[in-house]
């Protein structure tokens, strides 16, 4: 058994945060308030802990009984004697957590799980209750899981520390198709049991479950990091709330990466959250999605929206080989199957292409001739018989036009199940591209098994199967994140941090200009006087536009013109746009009006940064113009980014294709804009502690090779903010 | 047992189709071949049809026995005596089964079930021999049923007239919760009892299943005509690969509707028929799906794209009333799940209202602190117990800010089903709104039994419920569709499609406005000598666009300048747009210049006609401009469409708020452009034989009142073509 030595192990295991192991995989576990009831929460997690087998002490405290379960009962944990404990769990009544922590505390124990409710979540709680948790675990040196969670399961050692009945092991009657062991991180007891549930039922294997609860001292990114250097965990799965340390669960995310193990992961509360009220187009749109999407992006992190997506993705990474590139080859014995699988696998972006003529003779020689070999290939049910399946499965493991074999047949008849579990299991180990398994029926006991037994786990659903390929498909895409160098910020562009509040245009220009972006030479005219002068050192046509912190959005107030051809025309401009500015915002201060040379043409781009108030700095780019937020084309990255970062951002826009040559077009200088969107990242990376928003809109992006002009900015400092990520 | 009378029944069934009754609940059945073998279909139909109870006569038909099954066995169908067969079975090998229906429609047989395989979809099969079958249909008036189908079961009287095992009565031990029966007919055998399989799983009840295989002579259509006034059916599935007779289709779906019975759909095939080639931009992107989906919106057919997707619909619209709104109230014991299921529930569409404090405090006086009475509802563990869930659920039927609850609780554990049954069911039967449920943990039998016995399906994921609780939101909201009335072509709209292939914008306008659209006044110019009367005549600025068939996309062949201030730029604009096109198509035959009076602005739209090959013109309205084809935001409708269904058409764009007044901009006329395409799909409808493609693109529509204007045209005639629906 793994993981009893409570010192750091030498070589493998390096990172291990101190203690973890003795957490998860303990010698001993006090029960507070042990009892013998199993209605009760305290009597179930004596039963599942006897029962599922755990090898190491139990300790019974209660000052009401002398045994338990078969158990001497100590009246207080001082009174347990022997070697310190290594967990208490404890499931009393709120009021009384507190109190008993500093007793397990004084007493030695290595860490307390509590269960009880009625901390942080409760209105009714005191106010200062969580806290006076957390300041505990931080004064004694005890760390605390929960409160508010439902404990752990640690399926290799044996310690049922919950009470949930999901990890009842006598009642888990399930075939297990996939060795490799998952573990699971759970914000919600209820959903990281109900993964472990399913996830059993659909043949997988666990190390452990974890409900991390409020989360007052142990976090999400703690365990996440002892599961990322454990040797029994394959990968992982999570289910999370809100992350409350970025930089740890980074560390966290990449320490699994670099062992080679995927994350799965849940994210829950999108809704209802309300958006963030913002001044820029980018920001107002972003919501909190962006933040912690680029955050999965950046880290390989799969996102799954629903409990069978979680488990699919994560049998499917745990079971295959990455797959080098997205082409299926679909087997099934059902026409419609086939043709309904097609769908379905070009929906999730997968192709199926018509095999070779070598492969498709070879399949034509044993199926009836109302079968096709094309793909989908339909052997027929007549076929499939007599190993007609698992030919097919072979050739395609062998054409190297094919990269994932995806069997889609029917496995609800016992009598039809014509799949030999053996030869199956044989082909399938010396598989070197991923193989998926639909049933069409609902799969019966038999049918489960003798996949369960070949280490194949059935894709709940056609579309699922689909998903899982593509996830498949897209892990061997991936490239790492590399971090560009740190930007310094020049001096010029510190001082111009220093007004908190919405910038001017003129303002925000100047701030890029120094940090090195491109911008064109304007002039800010605050009297009528100044126009003529103006005019001719810029050079017409010009643009027009108000510059007042009051008036974030020029256009839409009446304050900008644009083409203005002459002396006279900007004249008259000048004063349109300044009662315009008066009647919009009366009272307003104005600083003046910008004067710039109009840009030529190019294709109009936003780019953008939003403070997200957990990851910090979010860079976007994005279509630009009227369009923006009615179709929502816009991509979001943790800052900072590099240009090939950058490029690859922007190549993920459905509007990507405006930028390259769309419709006869000249393609546009794609590079800057890369290079545009990197910059911006790094200074927005550089002054996170101050800049609350940036957007560049529109950028005009010119064709290759003569840069991008930024149109339009604005800037919006806060006086201070979290420095994030 | 209904069904069994041969004469057609007075007045509740008076259009049932001519004898569809006595194939699908015949008195007697045929089994051609019959063997005692059970490894064999033809041993498999006997059993299944006797161990399933059919109460009629059953004739096996054999030379080579006298007795199979425990039944006398006849030579040949002639043998059978007695009153005329209703239905003869048969799966012999393809090559005899021409003979055996002549045998049969000698004998008096009513109907034919051919299972064999090996018609059209068979290569190597005589080319003719399927339609040798449907002659003999057609010739003696015996109806049949397939080929290559897997024939159909009657679950109310009892007839199973199939070989998949997924009928098996004596296996089903699956609880019932919905007793509505559901009819499914499908053109894939094994997706049909496949939905049955997973149906039965689910809790649903069947009518009949039915497998119309290649379609010889019975189709989906006929099938759906005799569900849509079975009275034992009270919805359908459909599962479908192509409609052969569409206004047939038509007129089932219209009879489904108007007694009242769903209709959910899966529809394959959508990948892989190659996108339609194309003049067009409508037309390219459109590929089949256009065609289909209208034809599905028009009827107010609910789509799936998943079996279980299909199942959980067709569950919630049988067991619940419509939803008056998308208001949902979750009750859960889980904050996790709740948060889960409000993301998952807002991606669908569906809000999640604050409840009112009424609710509310009524809601707190029996949970813990520690659970949440707003929306999603926390009741905890602690307070479902002793009926908190059943409590909540009757206090959101009676609340009025509410319009469908969702139940997402656990149902794995025995012990933890606090649901009472009964009183579930006694609530259930009298809510005036949808109530749906779903476990986040697999539901145990007890669970499913519990649920079931109250008549409540669980849904499969907490996805489809979402999914479900929109479907139910959106079928109330439904406008059945109204027909404009018959467009008559004017004769010089007749003319101007008397010839065949791509017409210049020139020739396309001219149509159109023989056709009552309003064009703006132009000139076609051939010669440069008349530039000069043309420009006076039409006034300045112009825009001059080449004209030939050979170029159907003018910009991308530098064909179009636009902004021609005067006379001079006329003369250059015209020698540069003849160069460029003999540039662009060397040879090409030029019809002239066109030149037209600059268009006022106004937001950049599209309006096309595609003819789809089975449902003829399908009209089209999107966002204009350099990004149509990027963000494809183009909505389709079968033609004809009167205004309002026009205008319904339009917002449903992504992009219709830039015709309603998008960030400041005055609104746009959507009036005269829902005018212009509820006038074009009429003017397709009319013109269905010969106009194969008709884009209107860009069409500009001025602020309101101020109409729209056609910039360019395009026509594409075909020498002939289907008429469609």
């Amino acid at each position: 058994m793994p993981g009893l030595d409570h010192v750091a192990t030498p070589g493998l295991r390096p990172m291990a945060p101190a203690g973890l192991d003795s957490l998860l995989s303990p010698a001993s576990v006090a029960i507070v308030g042990a009892s013998p009831d199993p209605h009760r929460i305290r009597g179930q997690l004596l039963g599942l802990l006897q029962n599922n087998g755990f090898p190491g002490r139990i300790v019974p405290v209660n000052p009401s009984y002398t045994e338990v379960g078969g158990l001497p009962c100590v009246p207080t944990i001082a009174a347990a004697g022997g070697a310190p404990i290594d967990v208490a769990l404890i499931a009393i009544p709120a009021a009384g957590v507190l109190a008993v922590l500093e007793e397990c505390a004084a007493a030695g124990v290595r860490h307390a799980v509590v269960i009880s409710s009625g901390f942080a979540e409760d209105d009714a709680a005191p106010p200062d209750l969580q806290d006076q948790v957390a300041a505990l675990a931080r004064r004694t040196g005890m760390r605390i899981l929960g409160p508010n969670g439902e404990g752990f399961h640690n399926e290799v050692a044996r310690v049922s520390a919950t009470f949930s009945p999901a990890v009842d092991r006598a009642a888990d009657t399930n075939p297990t198709a996939i060795r490799a062991r998952i573990g699971i991180v759970a914000q919600s007891g209820g959903m990281g049991f109900a993964l472990y549930n399913r996830g059993r039922a659909l043949g997988l294997s666990f190390s452990c479950v974890v409900s991390t609860g409020n989360e007052a001292d142990l976090t999400v990114a703690e365990i996440l990091a002892h599961m990322a250097q454990d040797e029994d965990t394959a990968g992982i799965l999570l289910f999370l709330e809100s992350i409350r340390d970025p930089d740890r669960f980074a560390a966290a995310a990449r320490a699994a990466a670099a062992a080679g193990k995927f994350i799965v992961a849940i994210k829950v509360g999108r809704s209802g959250v309300g958006k963030i009220a913002a001044a820029s187009h980018t920001a107002s749109m972003a919501g909190w999605d962006a933040g912690y999407d680029a955050m999965f992006a950046r880290h390989g992190i799969v996102v799954a929206s629903e409990l069978e997506e979680a488990l699919t993705l994560a049998a499917a990474l745990a079971a295959n080989p990455p797959a080098a590139g997205g082409r299926v080859a679909v087997v099934t014995i059902s026409g419609g199957a086939g043709a309904w699988s097609a769908d379905l696998l070009e929906a999730a972006g997968l192709s199926l292409p018509e095999l070779g003529a070598a492969t498709q003779a070879a399949i034509r020689a044993y199926i009836p001739s109302y079968g096709t070999a094309r793909n989908p290939i339909d052997l027929t049910a007549g076929g499939a018989q007599g190993g007609g399946t698992l030919r097919t499965v072979e050739l395609l493991l062998d054409d190297p036009a094919i990269d994932i074999v995806a069997v889609v047949t029917t496995l609800a008849n016992p009598a039809r199940v014509t799949l030999d579990g053996p030869a199956l299991a044989a082909l399938l180990a010396r598989r070197r591209k991923p193989v998926l398994f639909y049933s069409y029926t609902l799969p019966s006991p038999l049918g489960r098994k003798v996949l369960a037994e070949a280490g194949a786990v059935i894709c709940p659903s056609m579309a699922l199967l689909a998903r899982a390929a593509a996830a498949l498909r897209d892990q061997a895409r991936r490239t790492p994140y590399r971090a560009p160098p740190p930007f310094p910020l020049p001096d010029d562009a510190q001082q111009a941090l220093a007004w908190p509040g919405a910038s001017t245009e003129h303002a925000a220009k100047a701030f890029l200009a120094a940090c090195g972006v491109a911008i064109a030479p304007s002039r800010l005219v605050s009297a009528r006087s100044g126009l003529d002068e103006a005019g001719a050192a810029l050079g017409f046509p010009l643009a027009a536009k108000i510059q007042s912190e009051a008036i974030p959005h020029k256009t839409e107030a009446g304050g900008v013109r644009l083409g203005i051809e002459d002396a006279d025309a900007l004249a008259a401009a000048y004063d349109a746009i300044l009662q315009a500015a008066a009647r919009h915002a009366p009272g307003a201060a104005i600083a003046g009006v910008l004067l710039e040379r109009m840009a030529p043409p190019g294709v109009e781009m936003i780019v953008g940064v939003v403070r997200d108030p957990t990851f910090g700095p979010v860079v976007s780019v994005g279509a630009g113009g009227v369009t923006t937020e009615l179709f929502k084309d816009v991509a979001y990255a943790l800052a900072p980014l590099d240009e090939a970062g950058a490029a690859a951002l922007i190549r993920t826009l459905r509007s990507a294709p405006l930028l390259e040559g769309f419709r006869g077009a000249a393609p546009a200088d794609l590079d800057a804009l890369a290079r545009l969107v990197s910059l911006v990242s790094r200074v927005a990376h550089a002054g996170r502690d101050r800049i609350s928003e940036l957007e560049l809109n529109p950028v005009l992006v010119h064709p290759a090779g003569q840069g991008c002009t930024v149109a339009d900015a604005l800037l919006v400092l806060s006086p201070a903010g979290p420095a994030g990520g």
